[in-house]
């Protein structure tokens, strides 16, 4: 990374990591309020580990405005993405969906605590997300109705038009024959919508104007599908050690991914160009977008 | 009902449910959308029919505030009460929980469509209720910061600390001895919670004072409660047709209820105690209260 300056993406990621994982920490109530069984499964489950990505992204996305000094006021955003994320996965690796037994190398939050908390697990995450967006520190922070714009966003994005439409097609279509078109729709939904919408959500809070939000929703959009495409691309050649899942799961189970489509080399190619469209549209921003791009790369050349 | 004067409670719930009806029919995206199963799913458990009671204290909060005039810019709210109210018999009907194959005298959602899609219709409906929320056409009637409060009012009384965390007791304490606190703690959650958000969040849009916001909610918990003891007994003795659910379903899967731990007798008067206090809650109000008052009795007298 020195190659791009004194910046380093590593230490980068690790910083925002380590702030969100703290922030999470505090946010999320303790075994010591009742029942403690709920709150040890929400815990469990996200305080597992990850990348973060989605408050990463958001967060880079202030600084590309000027906005980074609001990083700590932000911190209830950044947890809520992540809290909607963690309950979109383990209500996909339920039985009834993915039947996924190990997630992040460890078992699977209906393998611990029954698929019963699992569900209600993932519906409370979902739920105290929206408590999140509407408490106190952000009310303190900032305006109102921009909260309202951002809490739209990220509902519209994990609804019925975005994240649960996209699960939907996705569960449904596995051993069908694989449409490039209901590829697409998985993809831009499942993933690429709630990402781009971690882009605005950043973007809104640092008070974004109209252009530069179109942009940034456009590289979130890009980055998101892109990542998605890697996502696939590991599973088949991937090492179970570093994602965590089983190698050639999707494969197993049938499901449409752009390797099984149309093939390891043309899904690279697909993946680099959305990096460099997500790249295009940061063309109008300054040295501060500079995590932004760093980032795009960085999904590209990822090994888990 | 004509000797409490003019106003006609079977005609007032009537009128008030047909509104809900219509704006759910108008706000719930149609089976043209894709993918039309997911449409489709939410629809049927929303429109299966029910006493939208949720949406109707509502809207009964606001009359007694005065605010009558404003029951069609609260629609999106009075149908996101009712959709979170949906989402939650969704889940709590699927094999994990009670397994219950029937609701309203109708196949349950994970009958109909499977458990992937029953669980998604809810994670669905619950994401939607948000959307709903901080969408444009409550936007346009109310303050951004009091909407702001509703929401957050809403995600509490349905999280970890409201209806979730009942739940949760509830379905780890089938066939455990029933001690009356755990009893308390399930339904004050699972039920009064909602219900007194549900008059909260009509009150705060009407613009209530401190005071009156208190009273109202007070009225909520206690009348929250005594719906749920009713509904125990009416499990008991109530008939199939008229609830729709097997009777005595809650002994059989040996659940905490009122009569299972005090008897019917002792029940029934607990419920009618609530009431009473619910009535006491609304002393300060003038007639415009009339509807909140036959509401709380009414539920005394309900027989599905």
């Amino acid at each position: 990374m020195s190659a791009e300056g004194a910046f380093c993406l590593e230490a980068y990621l690790q910083t925002k990591k380590q702030l969100v994982d703290e922030a999470l920490e505090r946010l999320l109530p303790g075994e010591e309020n009742y029942p403690p069984l709920i709150f040890r499964a929400v815990r469990y489950s996200v305080l597992a580990g990850g990348k973060r990505l989605r408050p990463v992204l958001c967060l880079a996305a202030m600084e590309a405005l000027g906005a980074g000094g609001l990083q700590l006021s932000v911190m209830p955003l950044a947890c809520a993405l992540e809290m909607i994320h963690t309950y979109s996965l383990i209500h996909d690796d339920l039985p009834a969906m993915d039947d996924d037994d190990c997630r992040r190398g460890m078992p699977t939050s209906h393998k611990v605590f029954g698929e019963d908390i699992a569900i209600l697990a993932g519906d409370a995450l979902l739920t105290e997300a929206f408590a999140l967006l509407s408490g106190r520190e952000l009310r303190d922070a900032f305006p109102a109705d921009v909260l309202l714009t951002v809490i739209h966003e990220i509902a519209v994005a994990a609804g019925c038009f975005g994240m649960i439409g996209g699960q939907v097609v996705d569960i449904r279509s596995e051993g069908q024959p694989a449409a490039a078109e209901t590829l697409h729709y998985i993809h831009t939904r499942k993933t690429g919508a709630p990402i781009s919408a971690s882009v605005k959500a950043g973007a809104l809070l640092a008070g974004a104007g109209k252009e530069a939000l179109e942009s940034l929703a456009l590289y979130g959009r890009n980055v998101g599908l892109a990542f998605q495409i890697v996502d696939d691309i590991l599973n088949v050649e991937g090492d179970r050690q570093k994602t965590g899942k089983s190698t050639g799961s999707d494969v197993y189970r049938g499901k449409v991914t752009y390797p099984s489509l149309f093939g390891l080399e043309q899904s690279r190619e697909k993946a680099h160009l959305l990096v460099q469209e997500a790249l295009n549209a940061l063309s109008g921003f300054d040295d501060r977008a500079q995590p932004l791009r760093l980032l795009a790369k960085h999904i590209l050349e990822r090994r888990s």
